[in-house]
């Protein structure tokens, strides 16, 4: 018997809770009794996104959820400024190329964030600049962006800001409305502790009127339709029942916890792995690290697939090697959704051994007690 | 306690391997593990659709794969015959329309079906056409479209035949590589006996040389991204994981009883239900009747909703009402996916006895002894 770990930034574990709910026998869409359920969920999503506008859920990976605030929101040529500082950076200028749009990529060393400031110069000097696009946890490089920051930047312009959050929400802090952020995009299988195969986008009112004027082809993903639907509960097409009751239960655990309780875990997680990781003699690699997952930039020379398959395979902990150009040269470890303390020490464990097998100098227990003092206060 | 019966055509019950599988752990998908149930996916989705060629998975409604179906094959202006015989006709016309097609729409009175002789004019006087698309079972009429006989007809010409197979797959006959079927959509949530969120799409040589040549703007749904993935045995986003597994669970199932037998089983029940509607004094609506679902025409006064309410409310079975102009005027019991005999006698009871309740003459148990001489080979 070998128990299995998933310590990656998506999927993440499913709670109880949820993998029951999943079970249940199906229901049919179109009855009171998942009417009063989509409400639920309705509410309970608002509270998450912490907007009083809505959002609106379909079935789709949360590339679907991205593609949705282009198409829906957008004309051809229009310009847009879009954010690449990693891999799902890359997808914003995908999308933005496939259709039609006038581009300006802002091109981040993979690892840093995006400069406040150069989003500030660059509206300044693209007044007719529509959109700004970002990534709050960019899963590929562990880096956060400074949403806050950038909102008030952009509340100042006619340019509405998109967030790619789906890595980021319900992991770290994201006052969609207070901070003035126009448009967040997420996907079920992150902090929201769901299988993957539900994306979700909320609007707010400055980004709402651009669904008038938007030309855009959309048909499945168009959200006037799932507008329409949802003023009277319901939605244009069949949803995707299993995941909708299963998120019921996930949103009563958030409820439950309390969202600022949830943020606080993930913030002590991160914290925890961090302190960790430099305790080993290792290198956060991201400059601005984000709290869902961090990445370990592995020393010159280490072979990143050998530690990860020495983690997953004999430890039986899976984290995430690197994409693009980072594979090999990045460990990333989740700590986001249904994950807590005893998951970080875990993890930082199986790091430790797992280092220790392939080769390198590591003071076996050393990164386990940096974690614990960060995750438990002790300080003897 | 009081037990609910499903008899509708999508959502379809769940077998109980297939809600086993939904509650398991969440497994990563850029995984061995993954990879290898993928393959198995892979293969037995290609003997459901009876294809030789690739079907693609992703996660979205059945919606999401016949916008696959225009978007991937097709460019503005071109030259596209839409027959449109219900609701989901009605879907394909309101596709090509909104990705700005040269739409040659063939309204036919909903409740019959189209004439292969109309579809071979129309292809004679538009040689230009690109495409014609029809709907194998017309969910919201219960009519079967004649798919062999069209099949034979765009076979000679350059144009491709598209089916809406999302209702009929699993349940009615396509032999898509023999009859020469050039694309079938599917979904999920019906003939394999899965909750709604996973759509599918095959191509065949013909339609996949369409893929090099078509202009419309694409991203989450372009197949080009989810050929070169499954390739390596891969998807380009994320994919929803829990019904890929339970999905496994599914095309066991249809395996084991193998697809000649899942077919027959459907086209008795659906006799069975046809024949019980007749002993009833009632008239089934369709023309060309479809072997997933089976639409009554409910007497001129009769109050449909009171009929459908009585049914569920009162006795636990949820058939489904009329869409559109046909609401309160028929009611639809599906017989379809995970169903078999015993599920038609306790519809058709139940319709006898809601019949009955709402001052209906009926001679109580003809239904039942009409469905029983079919399902069970009976004569006395």
């Amino acid at each position: 018997m070998k128990k299995k770990y998933l310590l990656t930034p998506g999927p993440t574990p499913l709670p109880p809770e949820v993998m029951s709910a999943l079970a249940k026998p199906i229901i049919h869409h179109r009855t009171a009794e998942y009417s009063a359920l989509f409400v639920e969920v309705n509410n309970g999503l608002k509270s998450l996104f912490q907007t009083a506008e809505d959002v609106f859920t379909f079935a789709s990976s949360g590339t679907g959820a991205m593609e949705a605030s282009v198409v829906n929101l957008l004309s051809p040529k229009d310009k847009v400024i879009m954010v690449e500082a990693g891999k799902f950076g890359e997808r914003w200028l995908e999308l933005g190329n496939t259709y039609g749009l006038d581009v300006i990529p802002v091109h981040v060393q993979w690892g840093k964030a995006v400069e406040s400031s150069l989003i500030e110069k660059l509206l300044k000097e693209n007044p007719d600049a529509k959109a700004v696009f970002v990534t709050l946890c960019e899963t590929s490089t562990g880096v956060k962006t400074d949403i806050k920051t950038i909102a008030a930047i952009t509340a100042k312009t006619n340019a509405v800001l998109v967030v790619d959050a789906i890595s980021g929400l319900g992991a770290m802090e994201l006052k969609t409305d207070e901070w003035g952020v126009d448009v967040v995009v997420s996907g079920s299988q992150k902090g929201m502790m769901l299988p993957p195969g539900l994306a979700f986008i909320s609007l707010s009112k400055k980004a709402q009127k651009m669904l008038e004027t938007s030309t855009l082809p959309k048909y499945y993903l168009n959200l006037k339709a799932y507008k329409k639907a949802l003023d009277k509960s319901d939605t244009p097409y069949t949803p995707a029942i299993s995941l909708t009751v299963a998120l019921t239960e996930a949103l009563k655990l958030i409820n439950d916890e309390g969202l600022e309780n949830v943020l606080k875990r993930h913030a002590v997680m991160a914290e925890a792995t961090r302190q960790a990781v430099k305790a080993l003699g290792l290198e956060v690699f991201a400059s601005s690290p984000a709290d869902a997952v961090t990445s370990v930039k592995l020393p010159e020379g280490m072979d990143g697939s050998k530690l990860y398959k020495t983690m997953k395979d004999e430890l039986g902990v899976q984290a995430a090697g690197g994409q693009g150009d980072l594979k090999g040269k990045i460990l990333r470890i989740a700590h986001l959704g249904y994950m807590d303390a005893s998951d970080v020490i875990l993890g930082i464990s199986a790091l430790e051994v797992a280092l220790g097998k392939i080769g390198y100098p590591v003071k076996m227990g050393e990164g386990v007690k940096a974690a614990q003092k960060v995750l438990y206060q002790i300080n003897s």
